[in-house]
Formats: structure tokens, C-alpha cells, sequence
């Protein structure tokens, strides 16, 4: 049998409180070498997209093996009227292999994204932290609002948004403040995110830095999760540099993938030493802050780990619920 | 909308003679340029098995985009009384991304190994082929005598085979006979299998050679399917050393992961560019045999864009005659 599950029976089952935990155990059994997440296939040519194929598995309690194909096809809203990112995620059972669960994965993409973030809050933010800023007010911008306010232990207060899209602005803002019960500033210029935050979350589409290093005020803690190609970044130099702590979902998937580190490592501003994985935060393998001045950075381009865990979380709880429909492939 | 496709959907809408074609046609577009399949994804460890993860994407007229969940777990039928091979097929929509049907892929996985046989049968055996002989009786193998069947354009006549298990040969010779209506004579050792026969077909799990090279007569075309690791075979450096021909479903896979063909260029008796894809064969850039007391023999470790083609041909049909179920994610 195979549970089947729609993206309303995933929004059902799914709250960023429990993405955030599942999340932060799947990168502490990376770190402790109970998890597998091969670099995943990417295929372009000759389609007009892109297809992510990212499986993965987590051992120890979660017991989770399971592997998502994600597309980017820009597009699709014009052409077809359908979203540019397009996810599902199988599920299989880790002792026999058949695959047993295959859910929608758009939420489930940006929730995880959402999660990783707040999972970097909990752990690198300063305790006291109560704003945030976000660069871009889109749908996976949302998400990492939720998982900031999470990884603050819900005591997220304000957050300060800037978008090109003012209509964009205006829609976060309604939905946030509505979900989230917090105060959300629309700006009218990126640098006015800088200011007055104790955490800084860019989630835009840019290829270039989205602010200057300089600007960056002592003490903040700055997620993240926009550009994912070595030769893009959403930070400059100035701000790797100023960093006291420079951590990544997977140091490995960062080194291959992220630009905002590749780039000054290829400067010679930092070596590939200076990046960790977060799960060595979480272990308790490495401190965390020892200061309210310094500047954390995390960087996440998504790896299958977090979709294999909160996979497996929303599989087993439609079991638990009776949620979703069998098929009896 | 998704369509589902379960086993016997799939078996209502596949018969050998079509997925022959389908998968001839890969191999061409791959020779042509037009097929993009990435090395497949492993996952073992630290489950009880092996997941592969095969994903890929051909062009030309055929436009399919595709990947294969495929697990082998040998305890699931003494355990939990289920096959040890599962697997599912995600078709996507070339021109979306979206994932548009989702099939079983167990018995698409033995009808596309079998196809690729008969594709070598049709391209590379003596032209009067009539009679064949293959190592096992399992499953797998009763798939390649259907391949080797509609390679030679329903001219087989007779089938000779050995298993060391004289259950799975009677229901063999059972299910051959009255599917193909060709005479199947069980033998008492392998080496019976090597004379009076047009073709060999080695399908074994066997990790070590199976029968001496001398031993195989002069104009044979052999088909080895089974063995696929750099340090495992059917075929002996001898075999190897005797053909006049050596090819592959596609050559850099077998390079990487075949020991029929790396074992002997390790061992200096091949190099890497005695072997080609039998795409060559098919697009006429490389004649094939030009005598009929050649050797030939073909070897495939199974690659993505067969399942692609299948599974598009499985899915195309299935939309076209109305079967399966749509499930709205």
C-alpha cells in the first residue's frame, strides 16, 4: 500500500514547530555520520528547466529513507499557470525498500527551508534577539519568517521586509502579521533592512550581494538561503569576512554549491576550514557565539536530508491520523 | 493530475515487442546526442539493501523525462514475504516539470533488460538465428527469452536452459512454451548450453565467469545482463578476447561499473575503445558482424533511459486508452 498525499493533506499535517525539530535532528545525525545524503542529479539539458533528483537517509531513531524530485521551470506561470517549483517526495520503508508514502513537496521545499533557518536562529541568534529583517517578501520568504519566529522560541516581536514588489510587501504583510500575531515594516530600500535587527534573512532570486558588508550591524546573526550555484551569492566578501562563525547546512554541499562562500575561499578571505556544518553547533562538537557582538552566518542550498525528515514526519503522522488515500500499486 | 499506474495496469499496456522498439530508440537518441542520462544514484548504507536512483531525460520525438526508485533488499521474501526488486517509475512532463504519472516499475525493469537483449539480438546475432540458450530460469531470464523472441522477429525456435534449481526451470519451461510456443529443453549443466545454439544469454546473479571462452562456439551472439560491479562477471577474459565485437547498452556505464568488459582491460587484454555503445550499431556509424563465424557479444548494466522510454510508452498508453486512476495532489 501506498499513502498518498495531497498538499492539503500536507498542510494538515505540518507545522514549522515540528519541521524546526525534525530538521535540527536530521542535521545532528549528518554530523554524527548516521545520515547519507548523496550530491543530488541535476538535469537541464535539453529541457527548459531544471529537475533536482535528491535522495537521501537518515539513520538512528528517524529511520528515514526517502527522495525528492523538485523542478524549477520559469515558465510555467506564464505559459501554463502553474507555480515554477514543482516537488513530490517518496517515501520508502527503510527495511524493505518498497516505497510506501508519496506526498506533494512544494510546502514541504519551503517549509524545510524555513526550518533550516530557524534551526541556525536557535542556535547562533543572540539570546536576546527579538527583530528580523527579510530581503524578498515571496512565498519561501514567508516560511522563514515562521522559522525564525520558532527558533526564537515565538518571542520574534517585529520583522522589517523589502521587495521590488510592493504588491508582494503588502501581501506578506497581511499574511504574516495575521499568522504570526508580530508587527511587519515594509521598507522602501534594502539598506533600511540593516538596522535595528537582530537577525537578517535573505531569500531573494539575486546572483550578486544584496548589501554591503560594512553596513552590517555588530551582533546579528544572517541566514542564507537565496543563491545556490558557485559562482552566485546573496553575501559580499565584507560580510564573510567580518563573520566570527560561518556555518552551513552541510559544509560539503555549501563548498560545491554556494558562491557566498566559493568566491571569498577562491579570494583567499577565508579557507574551506573556516565553514562548519551546523550539526557541529547542535552536537556541541564546536561553541556557538561567545559574544553578543559578533556576526554569525548560516548558509543553506538545501539539501535532501531536510526533505527526507520532514518527509518521513508528515508520512507517519497521516498514518497515525488516518489522513490521505492508499493505493494498492 | 497524476495518473497512477499499478502492476497490472502496466501489464495490460506493455507487451515486449513495443518496449523493444522504445528502448532501440534510446539507445539511438543517446548515440545521437539527444539523451541525457546522469551516473545513477546509490543508497546502501546503513540499510539492509541497495537503492538506486536512476533519473533521466531523452529528446528527439520521443520527449520523455523520468526517473527510477529502484530497491533490491535480498531478505524481503524470506522476511516479509515480498520480492526482493521494487520498483516505481515518475514520469514528468517535459515542457513543465511536473510529475504527471506514477507507475509500478517491477515489471517495466524486467521488460526493458529484456528489450535491450533483443535489441543486440536484432543488430548483432547471425541472421539465421533460430535457437538460444540462457544461464537461470529466474524471472529476469523469462523476460529475456521474450527479448531475444521479438529480436529475431518470432523466429526463435527452441530455447535451451540450465538453474541449478530444477523447480524454476519446470515452471520456466512451463511459462516459455506456452507464452511463445518455442520448445524449451532443460540441460544438466551449463556447459550444455554452449553448443547447437545461435545465442547465449547470461543472466545470472553470478559474480565470477560462468563458462569457459573456449567452450563457446564460433558465430555466437552473446547477451550478458547479470553481473553489474567493477569487480564482478559472467563473461571470461577469453569470451571477451574471442569477440569481434564488444558492446554495451551504454559504453561509459559499463565501463564504470561492468567487470566483463574492466576485468580484462585492467588485465591488458581490451582497451576502453574496443568497446561501443550499440547505438553505433543502430545509427549504422559501426557496421555490424560482418561473418557468420564472428563473435559478438552485448553487455548492459541497465541504464535510466530505458526505464525513461518504457515508461513513457506505459504512460502515452495509458492516457491514450483510458487506464489507471488520476490522483489530484
Amino acid at each position: 500500500m501506498v499513502r498518498i498525499l495531497t498538499k492539503a493533506n500536507v498542510a494538515e499535517l505540518l507545522n514549522m514547530a515540528d519541521a524546526l525539530e525534525y530538521v535540527e535532528e536530521a542535521y545532528k545525525q549528518l554530523t554524527l555520520g548516521n545520515a547519507f545524503v548523496p550530491q543530488r542529479i541535476a538535469i537541464t539539458d535539453p529541457a527548459p528547466g531544471l529537475t533536482l533528483v535528491m535522495p537521501g537517509i537518515i539513520g538512528g531513531e528517524m529511520s528515514a529513507l526517502a527522495t525528492k524530485i523538485v523542478s524549477v521551470y520559469k515558465k510555467n506561470p506564464e505559459k501554463y499557470n502553474i507555480p515554477t517549483v514543482l516537488a513530490k517526495i517518496m517515501i520508502q520503508d527503510i527495511n524493505t525498500g518498497d516505497i510506501v508514502g508519496i506526498m506533494d513537496g512544494s510546502l514541504i521545499t519551503a517549509m524545510r527551508t524555513g526550518a533550516a533557518t530557524g534551526v541556525s536562529v536557535k542556535y547562533l541568534a543572540r539570546k536576546d534577539s527579538t527583530t528580523m529583517s527579510i530581503y524578498s517578501a515571496g512565498v519561501q520568504a514567508r516560511k522563514q519568517v515562521s522559522g525564525v519566529y520558532y527558533g526564537l522560541n515565538e518571542k520574534l516581536e517585529r520583522c522589517k521586509v523589502f521587495d521590488p514588489n510592493k504588491d508582494t510587501s503588502e501581501s506578506f504583510k497581511k499574511e504574516i502579521e495575521g499568522e504570526l500575531g508580530i508587527e511587519v515594516e515594509i521598507t522602501n530600500s534594502g539598506d533600511e533592512l540593516l538596522t535595528n535587527s537582530d537577525i537578517i534573512v535573505a531569500a531573494t532570486t539575486s546572483t550578486t550581494p544584496i548589501f554591503a558588508g560594512e553596513k552590517v550591524s555588530e551582533g546579528v546573526h544572517i541566514s542564507s538561503i537565496g543563491a545556490h550555484a558557485p559562482d552566485a551569492r546573496e553575501l559580499d566578501s565584507t560580510t564573510i569576512k567580518r563573520a566570527s562563525l560561518l556555518t552551513a547546512g552541510l559544509k560539503e554541499a555549501c563548498l560545491a554549491e554556494a558562491g557566498d562562500y566559493i568566491i571569498p575561499i577562491n579570494e583567499g578571505i577565508i579557507s574551506k576550514d573556516n565553514v562548519i556544518s551546523i550539526g557541529n553547533i547542535i552536537t556541541g562538537k564546536i561553541s556557538s557565539r561567545a559574544t553578543d557582538t559578533e556576526i554569525t552566518v548560516f548558509k543553506s542550498v538545501g539539501i535532501s536530508a531536510q526533505d527526507v525528515a520532514v518527509g518521513k514526519l508528515v508520512y507517519d503522522r497521516a498514518l497515525k491520523e488516518g489522513i490521505g488515500q492508499d493505493i494498492d500499486f
